[in-house]
């Protein structure tokens, strides 16, 4: 049996204009600026209109540790809404949009797959609504503000050495991560190394998709740190008085995009920030409006539960005022076998052994994600040469560890093999039984924090760092900035920070190499480990094969 | 009495929904794809099904030298383009779009003035539909993936010292203008020396402005010139092999946008190449689509008349197949008192010696405009300070030099100030009369072509070029760019080189600096001065005062 290509299947989709769409939620046309036929955003006298209403039923999908094999988180968020729809519900997606210069390295990725997808997928992978252009406008303006003020005489008395505002670019060009600026004489400014990041890793993104309304984001723009003096004073990028016109630039970005599933549900697709450096979920506008027009929403978070999940539950969930009703968190036969130290060429066979040596990986996220107090399925994204017993071994070892794995083929039949997942998940969420806690208060120190995470989630044994981060932490704390959350920045392979570390590792120490102050984010990233903002093409790009065919459609791109 | 100003009319405008201006030209709802509910692109299909339609008439509106004064030649050819609908004529206004990183060094410029703007002003000056950020994103896709290529062992054997694809942004950033790239060791690449230009300057605006549909586009792309080998052998960006994935890049781009005057009545807004170091004009889809549509087109070029009007002709109009009917010089009072040697400061005083002694400079716009067999109109672009005096002395010198003149009062009362010169203008353009040829033949060669232009525009004695320039051209020649057309890069506001020879300068010389080949936009570009493709930011940037008030309403951008 041969199975239909996703952009195939995402050709065929018969969309109904996002008029209609809207109209499933209570958005008036009037109410939605459209994007052509089948893309709108929402505007923000829409969502004024709706801020009293009571909230929806949420629903995060997380994931294991991702292994080559591929666990389907995306497309098992979709078919879950498709499913949900399917049931009677009035259920809404939202996921996070696509970064554009990634497409032309590897091929792009689809929104969910096969039955299970979001569209127009093409869009989605390109331009879009501009929203990261905006971004990359809005970045690129305090970047330009910055030189330019140093250029005219630099009355805030920056240290050219310590300007840690890079520029931006949504493309993967290894050339900018590293560059001399302001050459050529006096014209042209006053030489300093400076660097590259691409779009998705900048703060504006990350404020983009924590901020509540216009007004907060201008201020968390405003907050940002972009540079230091000699001194070790912060210079603020409202002291270079950008915020106002980044946040003129960032206008129609805030206001969430509406697009469809392949079934024709609602999709929110908004913001999308680097689920290392950032904290890696959908905006919370695009959350909260969601969860205003729709009973259920379902939601997911970048990376394996380890990463994404807590962000979403420490970060997002924290300071946006969410709480999920119900995790859903995604294994897959395939994923369970690699964990089990099967080879991906061998993966085809039957070997319900390995499944059953790999699911101490899925346990642990099991277990980590009930210490939010939050009720968790588990939802086995069924591929077809996944066998019966295979899939038995999932469910039974799920079982033994308190919870209950269910398997769905939306990928397959779309919202038909969804069904009994949306079922069970709605009544759990329906149910009341989250009570849904951050892993940590506002009040402990930050490296308290850090240990909290790195035992709690990681289980590591210990935290290591030298004195200098760790006096950094404190000179934060000094600063006023103790209360913020951890964003970590580590392998999303791994418990561990050793990527080749697969299953339940223990015994371990988190070592931490670098600490970054997101004033305006509102978080401390803690990286430990290889943290690439700026990735590079590889040998043959996939942009060689890019390009329009005879018919005007876009071939190459998936 | 007071005047309200533009952003005020502008804000009052009564809009009608974008599908009733659509159907204005005939165009269906399914071929607009909106963007909001005030702007929409008009989709390739449609234009496929109108292309063996008749031509309507082509109406250029050009300028005298600019002066700090101001002449309103936007204001002019939205102006003219209502008044033609009011006398009863299907008319559309063509126009360039705005760059955006200018808009937050100076304040903003608006599309038109007073009661002759196009709207929505705010967001024309904003990201608009995107287009300039796909332009941006191409032209970077195509500079990341030299450098990849070069990381990746080079086998094109490009010269890092001659690479002359530069990258783009598209903000006012003079930090970037020289750069040393690629530093931080082997994983980031080979250090070469590069820059930033801002994106109006890229070629692929230039030849998003000349490509006839998505297949010329890409051909153009592919022949752009990236880099040079060792031996000076041309790379191509069809070796890059990016032309592909640059054209689905630019495939929306490559739609028309469609938006309304403040009197409702079609605007086409698409393309704006610099008007130095390219040809300056709208898209040739824009005006091509428009003259299938309406009876009527008026449309604008760069700078005075001596650069944007002979480029529209000897480029635009040889390479695209149009042929202007009828051409609008438009001059002001004060303009012609500036001219005349009054100071910006006294402009306000009646002095009609003084227009009389500065309407040498448009004496010979006159003369240079009518060899190219086109008929000319005068605009006197009406200031409420005019004295009546000061008009008359303007047309009678006009009516010495062999044309006509004619007052027109749009910017204070839109099309009913501007009907007498629309009737005019379309009984010119109705007649027949033009005769419309190029300056120079093509199979001139590409130093006598400068020197046409040189002798029969700016009235130089000569043209100075040391060897090392010669040669160049001759080379081009024999490698088959002999055929193409000039591109003058020389200043706006004189006749010669030098800026501050205003009126009619004789005697002169144009020295040319540099040649460089835009072979994929298909001319050659002579700069004769300082040409500045990188702005910066003035010591205190107007992005300071930019901000969104309480209303959400954008201030400080006009």
């Amino acid at each position: 049996m041969s199975y239909k290509t996703d952009i195939e299947i995402a050709r065929e989709a018969s969309k109904q204009p996002i008029q209609e769409i809207g109209a499933k939620l209570g958005i008036d046309t009037a109410d939605l600026l459209p994007y052509g036929h089948d893309k709108a955003k929402v505007s923000q006298a829409f969502i004024e209109s709706v801020k009293d209403k009571p909230n929806g039923k949420l629903i995060l999908v997380t994931a294991i540790n991702p292994t080559p094999a591929g666990e389907g988180k995306t497309t098992t968020t979709v078919g879950l809404g498709d499913g949900l729809n399917r049931i009677g519900k009035k259920a809404a997606v939202c996921i996070r949009e696509a970064s554009l210069g990634p497409n032309f390295g590897m091929k792009g990725g689809a929104a969910g797959g096969g039955y299970a997808q979001i569209v127009p997928m093409e869009d989605m992978n390109l331009h879009f609504t501009g929203d990261f252009h905006a971004i990359t406008s809005a970045h690129s303006l305090l970047s330009a503000m910055i030189d330019n003020h140093i250029y005219w005489g630099n009355e805030l008395e920056i240290d050219i050495r310590r300007v840690v505002w890079k520029r931006v670019v949504d493309m993967n060009d290894r050339a900018l991560r590293q560059i001399t600026a302001s050459l050529g004489g006096v014209a042209n400014g006053f030489p300093r190394e400076a660097g590259f990041d691409i779009t998705v890793a900048s703060e504006v993104m990350a404020i983009l998709c924590l901020a509540t309304d216009l007004a907060d984001l201008e201020k968390r723009l405003g907050d940002m740190i972009v540079a230091y003096r000699r001194d070790r004073t912060p210079v603020f990028c409202r002291d270079i008085k950008a915020q106002g016109a980044m946040s003129v630039l960032l206008k129609d970005a805030m206001q969430p995009n509406l697009v469809q599933t392949l079934e024709n549900n609602p999709a929110f697709v908004h913001g999308g920030p680097f689920a290392n450096i950032a904290h890696g979920c959908n905006s919370v506008i695009a959350t909260t409006t969601a969860l205003k027009t729709a009973d259920y929403v379902v939601t997911e978070a970048g990376f394996g539960a380890d990463l994404g999940a807590e962000k979403f539950m420490n970060i997002k969930c924290r300071k946006a005022g969410l709480a999920p009703d119900c995790v859903v968190l995604v294994a897959t036969v395939r994923a369970m076998k690699m964990n089990g130290g099967v080879a991906k060429a061998d993966l085809g066979a039957e070997n319900v052994d390995a499944v059953k040596a790999g699911c101490a990986n899925l346990g642990r996220h099991i277990g980590n994600l009930k210490s939010f107090g939050v009720p968790v399925v588990v939802a086995i994204n069924h591929f077809v040469t996944d066998t019966d017993a295979e899939v038995q071994a999932v469910k039974d070892y799920v079982v033994s560890q308190g919870s209950e794995a269910i398997l769905s083929r939306h990928w397959e039949l779309g919202s038909e093999g969804s069904a009994e997942l949306a079922t069970r998940v709605a009544e759990i969420a329906d149910s009341g039984v989250s009570q849904f806690a951050p892993l940590y208060a506002d009040e402990l120190s930050l490296f308290e924090k850090i240990e909290r995470i790195a035992k709690g989630i990681y289980r590591a044994d210990d935290v290591i760092a030298d004195k200098k981060i760790r006096d950094q932490l404190r000179l934060w704390e000094e600063q006023g900035y103790g209360h913020l959350p951890i964003c970590m920045a580590k392998t999303q392979y791994s418990f561990s920070t050793d990527p080749t570390q697969r299953g339940a590792p223990t015994g371990h120490s988190v070592p931490v190499r670098e600490v970054r102050l997101s004033a305006g984010a509102g978080f401390v990233v803690v990286v430990c480990g290889e943290i690439m903002t700026m990735p590079g093409l590889p040998r043959v790009p996939s942009a060689e094969a890019i390009h329009l065919n005879d018919a005007g459609q876009i071939e190459g791109l998936f």
